[in-house]
Formats: C-alpha cells, sequence, structure tokens
C-alpha cells in the first residue's frame, strides 16, 4: 500500500491520458475534481491487488458517457455517496475499496476523487488497461462475472439499478439512460471479490500509469532525439507524424464519433493518415492502409510535448505522433477479440498485433 | 371485498376498454392472460379501497410501452414474481395488495393476472379513471406522491429500479430502457400506503369498468334505439358517426402516434372529422372545429355492436361513433390541466369540458 496526494495525481492524470487511447475524458477536469477532493478529504491509499484479501468487496467507479459531455457537464459530488448509497442496499456488504474500470484522462481520476470523499482505499487494477467506450468491454466479461447490479446516478440526483441477463443488456439499457440524463453519468458496476480482481483484473494499472506521465515530463530532459525517447519509454510503435487537416465528429448514442485526417509532416510529407474514433481511436490507416486496429492503443501525442491528445482535443492544424501501443495480452484472445475487436465496431478486417500492422506487414 | 372470477373479467375488460379512450391495449390479449391466471390459481379477491387500512403497503402493477409492441411482444410470465421481489427488497414491507394504474384493455386485465398469480388481492383503484400515455399523468402525482422507487423488467428477465428527482424524470428514464427492451416492459410504481390511495385514487374504477361492460353488453337487449342506450349508459356526448378514410401511425420513443380520418355516414354525410393520439385518442376535430380534447375521454366504437375499438384496432373502413365521456374531477383542476390538458401534449387551445365543446360552444 502506498499514499496518493496531488503530486502523484499529475503524473497518473499524464500517463493513463495515453493508455485512454483517445478516450476516457478529459485529463483536466479530472485532475482538478480529485485534486480538490484530496486536499479537502486527505491524500488515498493505493491497494496492489496482491494484497486484497479473497473475500474483500471491491467495488469500481467511473463516469459513462460521451466525453465531449462530460467535460461540461460534469458532477456535483452527491454522485459519490448515492452510488455508495446503492451499493450498501444492494449488497449489504461492507465496501473493502473502490477500483477504476479503464485508464484514461477523467476515469482514472474520478474513483481518486470518490476514494478521497468516501474515505476509502482504491485498488491499483483495472478492467481495461486502456479505454473503450462499452461497458461491456472489460476483462471481466471474459471472466464471466456480471456488470450488475450496476448502479448510476447523474447530477440532479436521479438515479438508476440495473440487473440484466448479460453486460451486452447492461450497456445497452444504462446507456438509454445516459442519453436520457443528458450524455454523461456517474455508475458502480461489476462489483466483485478480491479473488475476482486478482484472477482477470489488469494489475496495476495506475502504477503503470504513473511510470508512463513521470516519463512523458521526463522525454525532453533526457538525452538524445526526444521523439525516439518516448517511443522507447512508451514502448509506441510510431505510424505516422503529421498535422490534423479536417477533424469530423458527431455525438450520437451518447457515444463521440468521428475522424480526424492528417496531412504527413517531416518525413510522412505528401503522405496522409486517418484515425476513426467511437470515443477511443479505433483505426488508423495510413496511405490507405491499416497500420493499427482496436484492441491495440492508437495514441496522438504533441509531437514537441508529447502531451497525449484526446479525441475532444483534436483541433486543425495541431501537429500530432500517431502512436500504436499493444493492448493488455486478454484482449488478444479470441474471446477478447470477439468483444472488442475491428469486426464488433463495424470493420472488415481481421485484428493483426500492432507490431505487425505498424511495420507494414499485413 | 369480493371474488372475481372468469365471468367476471369479461365485462371489466369491455368496459375498461372504452375507459382506455383508444389506448391502454389490446383487451383480448389481456383478458386471455388474466383468464389463465386465475383458471390456474383461483379468483381474485377485490377490495374496496375505503375497506383498505391507512397503512396497508399497496402496489401497482402495468405494462408500460406502445400499445401495438406489447401486444405482439407479451410477457412470459415471470414479469410477476421479479417484479414482486424488487418491491419487497427495496421496501421491505409485506405487500397488501395490488392495484391497476389506469384503465384500458390491457391495463386492467394485467393486475388481474399478476394478483392471481402472486396470491393478492386488488384493490378497486386506479390513478387516471383512464388511459394515459406517460407514467406521472396520475392523480397521484397532483397528491405529491413519488413514483419511485419504480421497479421495471423485460420478458427475457432484465429489470431496472428507478429513484427520480420528479415523476416526468421517472417517465424519461422508465421509456429510454421501455424503448431499449424492445417497446413494452412490466412494471410497478407509485407503491404506496391505503391512506394515500383513499385520498387521491379514482376509486371503484374496476366496479366502473365492470358496469360499463355490462351495460355495452345489454345495449342492443334494450328497448329503443341502440345508439341511443349506448349513449345513455356510458354518459357519452356524441361527437360524429363516420367511416375511418384514413389511419397514419407512427411509432416513436415507445408510443403510438397516429392520426385517424373519418367521412360522416348516416346524419353527418359529406362532413368529415379526425381523432389524433399518443397511445390514447388526444383531440377529435368535426369539420374542423375541435368538440372534444384530453383530459376528457374520446372512445371510438363500433357502431353495430358498441364495442370500443382501441387506437391499435383502427382500420381502413371501419364504421364507428365517436363519443365524448367526462374525465374524472380532478383533471379539471388546473393542475390536472397542466399534466394532462392539450397544450402538454401540444395542442394551442385550452382546455374546455366536452359537455360544452360536444354541443359547439367553444
Amino acid at each position: 500500500m502506498r499514499t496518493i496526494g496531488i503530486r502523484e495525481l499529475e503524473d497518473i492524470a499524464l500517463g493513463a491520458t495515453l493508455l485512454g487511447a483517445g478516450g476516457g475524458g478529459d485529463p483536466y477536469i479530472g485532475k482538478l475534481m480529485a485534486m480538490s477532493a484530496i486536499k479537502q478529504h486527505g491524500p488515498v491509499n493505493l491497494i496492489d491487488p496482491d494484497d486484497v484479501p479473497d473475500d474483500a468487496f471491491v467495488v469500481p467507479f467511473a463516469m459513462m458517457g460521451a466525453p465531449t459531455v462530460l467535460q461540461e457537464k460534469g458532477i456535483n459530488g452527491g454522485e459519490f455517496q448515492r452510488l455508495y448509497d446503492i451499493v450498501s442496499t444492494f449488497y449489504g456488504k461492507k465496501i473493502y475499496g473502490l477500483m477504476p474500470m479503464e485508464a484514461g484522462g477523467f476515469n482514472s481520476m474520478f474513483p481518486f476523487a470518490a476514494a478521497a470523499k468516501l474515505g476509502l482505499p482504491l485498488v491499483d487494477a483495472d478492467g481495461m488497461g486502456r479505454a473503450f467506450p462499452e461497458l461491456q468491454m472489460v476483462t471481466f466479461t471474459i471472466g464471466g462475472v456480471s456488470a450488475t447490479p450496476m448502479g448510476l446516478t447523474d447530477e440532479k440526483g436521479n438515479s438508476a439499478i440495473f440487473k440484466t441477463i448479460t453486460n451486452k443488456w447492461t450497456e445497452e439499457l444504462a446507456r438509454a439512460v445516459t442519453l436520457s440524463c443528458g450524455g454523461a453519468v456517474s455508475v458502480t458496476l461489476y462489483c466483485m471479490d478480491g479473488k475476482t480482481v486478482k484472477t482477470y483484473g489488469v494489475k496495476k494499472i495506475v502504477t503503470r500509469s504513473e511510470a508512463l506521465g513521470k516519463a512523458i515530463r521526463n522525454v525532453k530532459q533526457q538525452e538524445g532525439v526526444p521523439e525516439e525517447n518516448f517511443l522507447a519509454a512508451s514502448e509506441g510503435y510510431k505510424l505516422f507524424r503529421g498535422k490534423i487537416s479536417d477533424i469530423l465528429r458527431e455525438v450520437k448514442g451518447a457515444f463521440n464519433f468521428g475522424k480526424a485526417v492528417l496531412e504527413g509532416i517531416g518525413e510522412y510529407k505528401g503522405q496522409t493518415a486517418a484515425v476513426e474514433f467511437q470515443n477511443e481511436n479505433l483505426v488508423a490507416t495510413v496511405n490507405g492502409t491499416i497500420r493499427a486496429t482496436t484492441p491495440d492503443l492508437i495514441c496522438l501525442v504533441d509531437t514537441e510535448t508529447f502531451i497525449p491528445v484526446p479525441t475532444d482535443a483534436i483541433k486543425y492544424g495541431k501537429r500530432v505522433l500517431v502512436v500504436g501501443l499493444k493492448c493488455y495480452e486478454t484482449w488478444r484472445l479470441p474471446q477478447g477479440i470477439e468483444l472488442v475487436g475491428p469486426r464488433y465496431f463495424g470493420y472488415d478486417t481481421d485484428y493483426i498485433p500492432v507490431e505487425i500492422r505498424s511495420k507494414g506487414g499485413v
């Protein structure tokens, strides 16, 4: 167990935004919220998942909805207690600790704000090792864990509890309510015991985010070429470098859908690339050829600062490096590809790992 | 208290379909369901609301959604027990009896099926005295009663519980889930004590439905002109007699929207009328002049049999009598008009009682 204060949050937010693969929300808003909660209630204890007792009751907290909406709508603070009350009423169990559900600028910070406010520790694990747009897209679904009973509440004070026959149905019903509540809500789902966290969770994701954040911050202080330092630190595969020449966006069904078009710069001059997303980046194409697909992470970072650029921050003229990161190993299993592979999102292509795609091998 | 068996159900279904004012679902499906439950589990005890103890816990059961969908989708029978379990878990109170929420072909029968199956009595009251399309449209809303905690379940086994800041928000969220579940679901809402039932409920609605049903059945056995007998028995105001010349329908947001156009017959030859609906009939126009609006009941009945014709059964060529019935007195209060008057549904006209409108007074 170690303590997470305001200093650590900075790096965690930065690193998690990279792992958000374009989604997971705005790091700025999330960070402010977590920092303010820690200032008021004190630092949060981060627990190694291997130290969680098998029968401990672990409760994930997250925000659900379109990142652009989440950023403007925010929360009012009463959500944490309402979700806590729902879980207490429905399970009647003592909560051992909270847990994030995904990595991302907002959803890595939201559980810290909740943990600080509720005086609970946070378990260093999640269900994605990145961010994904739909709630059934977690390693726990592959492990047969139910997303429900799931609690949901909005900033106005409305709340709902779902119990569904599959996690895909949870997504369906909770998404409909999210949309009705204005496009973004606070949720708790996949409440589970410590043994399940250890068996199916993506362990040490907060620690990994923090290390990544620290590395990004130090890229320019190090010897050598900053871009090479960044790629080494992130274990990233370089896919493209270019200037955003067009950005198409649509908010549909409480998701941000869109496509960014890039014109090459530097050694990519004269070439073009495109990145399509549903909250998170799904497919990256260079000169018409796919160079990376979900579940591998497709990340855009600033060419100068290497700070990650979430899909909601993509702007015309911005210069970005497009990198691919290997996804968590479970996602590469057949059940993983079925749940979050390119075909699920409507792309008529097989999943080929980014380490092959990025080198032009298909 | 008296016992309702299969014989009584026939009349109740027939009368309630008239009170459904075009909505409340198909009487045939509902009747079959209630009859089958009574055959299997025995008759249902119907309790006069004035005999319900003040602190007794009364639980309304209904189906929510588009009548056309409800008719095709039906239920699978597990819904009653799931709703019962939700209420028991959430309130931890012993259920005294069930109650209908509205009058209508389906929703007057559904609570009988549930009561028979669960072995509970049914309280002879509801919250509308007719049918309305949205769930906040009950006399209990005027009495400040909360629709939530509300339970919802579909035939597949998914369920949800809502707790909202207003009854309009309950409608909003539950409607979104209804739509996601395929357009029709089983619900329990406005769980309340006996005192509230007695203070705000529309009392003896089942008994009134039964009497109306019996009267409709006897219209042609009586002396005199059948149409006059029908109008006398139903206390109806004759608005038009005609042949359906066009019917427009749209299923939108788990509602049936539409408009029936009529060509006059008999003394109305050469004249035209139109009836617009959202599940229930909302406005009746004769030769371009409004002759009745919600919350008064606008009912279509067969010109020969006087059997009510719900909106989902309107067909080209069908000959119908259009009648207006006075709504329950609470709906004529300013708070009632605000909740269910013509302006709520987007009609730019004041509410004028059917006894004035129907005579041409405006």
